[in-house]
């Protein structure tokens, strides 16, 4: 089996890294761009083009680029006996424009370039247009993660909206952290410890179970001694105040 | 240096466990309710009651009960030449009541009494109401851990709330990232990859520069679509929507 990859961004890196750690091969890289197509293609020893009429037959294409681009992309490969899939969270498998076997393969993790990631612990949501696409794109999957599910575009979509409150809005959340500790002149480094012992605790507690703090257990007097520290920052006010809200109409 | 523990909820059990595993002598074990304070002594053979006129000389004494206890009890410990610090990072020192010398240390983590925990990671946070005092409870401290800061009453607060931030508040956002995937029939643990990357994630980058997503990139698109999802859900579109829009103020 072998696979293009069309895009060459962080989710296109992955891919081809996680490809190769598992000896699928690789057989091309599209890009716009040329230096980024170049890129990845020679850090890798893969053919690469910026020329989407150079693209050769391979029997998956992978489309890992901007959901902006999936549509137009689609249209131009020519290959009606290639499975092709997009790898966007959000996009209905009906983005895929053209005449080929359709399908989707997202897999649900932020991807850095830099960064070293285990690919056998990310989960694979896959979703084809028949049983046969479903099934060769959950095998190639199962050669990468041994987390692969089908799923549909609709159900898709709800996932990567859990993936918005986990990933992004967590994200945020420790850089307002960031900020507070700095004003105090201490490193951000001194919330790390507490940021990856949160992380690491829901692997066994339920979240709902693992819940502290004055929002909880109804401390209204730090909490008051909270909104007055951040008298002078409306942003984060707003959020503690709703979240602190939130967590109290949960909990009662 | 023989230190005794007020309190057995899960900061007094963790500093326990973090003494014995550098030497450290506890002397012995209060807590209002026998049944906690046998608890926490048996299991580490330590003397424990439930009676405060029992307590017995130590060179210090930790308080490390809920907020709200620490003034009755510091006011009921005799002995002037021993050091009393409490473990609260919103109380200010001036809580501590009675004739003795006064000190703080304040572990920034968040504790529950299942998990094992690597001491010599966490922040401990230093105040004191004189030098003398204050190289004391440093020195205790960095028998446990190689991060120990001096920090006073008011900074405290701020790191406090830091921490509700990026433990509390974030822990409730993993609540919602559950019911988001068990609403669609998966279980919560395939979000665990995405959410530990996250958490160590920014050991190396920045939050501000590792912040990824619809609200980040202004894909409006993918934001409309995911307030429709959560329209009978409205104390979760709120958190987007504020959420969101914040992300969107601090990046343009």
């Amino acid at each position: 089996m072998t696979i293009s990859i069309l895009g060459s961004g962080n989710v296109a890196h992955h891919l081809v890294r996680a490809m190769i750690q598992n000896t699928i091969q690789v057989k091309q890289i599209y890009n716009r761009s040329l230096d980024k197509a170049a890129e990845l293609g020679e850090a890798n020893h893969i053919e690469y083009t910026d020329d989407i009429k150079k693209l050769q037959r391979a029997d998956v294409f992978i489309i890992a680029t901007a959901d902006d681009a999936i549509e137009e992309l689609s249209q131009q490969i020519p290959f009606p006996d290639a499975i092709v899939a997009h790898t966007s969270g959000t996009s209905s498998i009906e983005r895929l424009k053209g005449n080929f076997k359709k399908g989707v393969i997202y897999p649900l993790q932020t991807f850095s370039k830099d960064r070293y990631v285990k690919y056998d612990e990310i989960p694979f949501f896959i979703e084809a247009e028949n049983p046969e696409i479903l099934k060769a794109l959950k095998n190639l999957a199962k050669k990468i993660t041994h987390r692969v599910y089908e799923l549909n575009s609709e159900k898709r979509k709800e996932i990567h909206l859990a993936a918005v409150f986990v990933c992004n809005f967590v994200n945020y959340l420790y850089g307002i952290g960031k900020d507070l500790v700095e004003k105090e002149g201490l490193p951000f480094s001194v919330l790390q410890a507490l940021i990856l012992e949160t992380a690491e605790k829901i692997k066994e507690l339920n979240p709902y179970e693992a819940q502290t703090g004055p929002a909880v257990r109804g401390d209204e007097k730090t909490i008051a001694q909270h909104l007055e520290l951040l008298n002078d920052m409306p942003r984060k006010k707003a959020i503690y105040e709703l979240l602190t809200k939130s967590i109290q109409e949960k909990y009662t």
